[in-house]
């Protein structure tokens, strides 16, 4: 690390399983072939929490040590928070730019709209930086993430080199173990469906766990999912401009007030 | 509401301020103006949460009076799961219209990201309802919601008349008192700047507020934040496909893998 120069990437990593996943040891392992690493994370796992950022409680900041010789902070916070958090405050120079992941879980299809991972990689993209989200299928914390490894090396690698068009973030969903190589992708149309169960707890009051089963709804052969289920490794470029400026133009023809 | 008929429309309200805000019981009140209405709300104020779903807690439900004659549950989660709860346990039939608000602050620009009123009815949407968020700039839990429920009637109206396309969830932003009118918007490009304040407490441990700086980027004069400024409601149609499809139709012919 000492050894680089000063005009070395500076890359920033964050996560939404916390600093002690083996996802984010991976990836900042990764980001450590490209240039200089810092870690900023949740000090407890956040997955699902979308977007959320944390407005009625003030924020507590330790310094860890991730992995190797890489060093960071962990937030008492979300994704989210620990992205803005750093730019703001914990950061001493600009990150070129941000990872996160990698996430054990795919945060491919809706999943995209819930996932941590994704909103820390999106909060990177807000604040102007060049942005990837990770992920790999396998919810098992000990999954081979070889093919997220691979894939995000080749992505890292370009965004390096070439940049991201502003406002868009890559997410990059891989299978655990072998795969047969990148594709370009979409988000898939899918959803869940019978979410939640039922339960009664010892005092006979009811509760309900979310629980569900995943559909998917799109065929479109550049559809994450499918491309997924196929052994490929998925890489879709995501906005955070939610809108929808095909409709737009034609309500502002259809119905002017 | 015992006077109406069985086909006349189900309506779904939820917020993020919880039940108790004048904002969804003056929501509530508007969706009685259409049909019978069923309030599912958080049971404590829920701003800025996005997205998020709860996966590692159950869920508790109450059985509360909102206003009026109008009941509904109360829920110990998020917008989302409110939602999400409802069409799967709490309504005896399909909602034909999911309302999420009235926020007491906008949910316009880069708001948009961080907001449950809208993460709410964007969840109605993935569900396949018709959805529509409402929100007043103004932070006053008193605010004078008269423009938003106008500029929410006319849509209200509308949606509950032609539907609306499939993924798209309109988001309505408002000032408060008196406006100019309704206009269609686009999400306009904005950020928060020097977003936290670092304190120390009293052992002298340091930690971090989340304040910041709005800025807005965005000149189109149809941008939501540029409308409301000049005292106009701005409407705009969000979707939930975060993929960019310009960047993705470029990549798939720049970068072939």
């Amino acid at each position: 690390m000492n050894n680089m120069p000063k005009n070395i990437p500076y890359i920033l990593v964050s996560n939404d399983d916390g600093f002690f996943s083996n996802g984010i040891q991976a990836l900042a392992r990764l980001a450590a072939e490209f240039g200089r690493v810092i870690v900023v994370a949740p000090d407890t796992e956040q997955s699902a929490v979308g977007h959320a950022v944390t407005i009625y409680d003030p924020l507590r900041v330790n310094r860890i040590k991730v992995v190797d010789k890489i060093k960071g902070f962990s937030v008492t916070g979300t994704p989210a928070d620990c992205v803005k958090l750093a730019h703001d405050q914990l950061l001493e120079e600009k990150p070129d730019l941000v990872l996160s992941g990698i996430n054990h879980g795919s945060n491919a299809g809706i999943n995209l709209l819930y996932s941590g991972t994704v909103s820390a990689a999106t909060e990177g993209t807000v604040l102007g930086y060049p942005s990837i989200a990770v992920s790999c299928t396998d919810y098992d914390s000990n999954a081979d993430l070889s093919a997220c490894i691979v894939a995000a090396r080749l992505m890292i690698d370009q965004v390096l080199k070439k940049g991201l068009p502003k406002g868009v973030t890559l997410n990059i969903n891989a299978p655990s173990g072998p795969f047969k190589g990148l594709k370009w992708s979409k988000m898939a149309d899918s959803r869940y469906v019978e979410e939640y169960e039922g339960r009664k707890d010892p005092l006979e009051r009811p509760y309900y766990w979310l629980t569900g089963k995943f559909e998917l709804l799109d065929t479109s052969p550049d559809a994450d999912i499918q491309l997924l289920n196929q052994g490929y490794a998925a890489v879709t470029p995501i906005k955070y401009d939610l809108t929808d400026y095909d409709l737009l133009n034609a309500m502002k023809q259809n119905l002017e007030f």
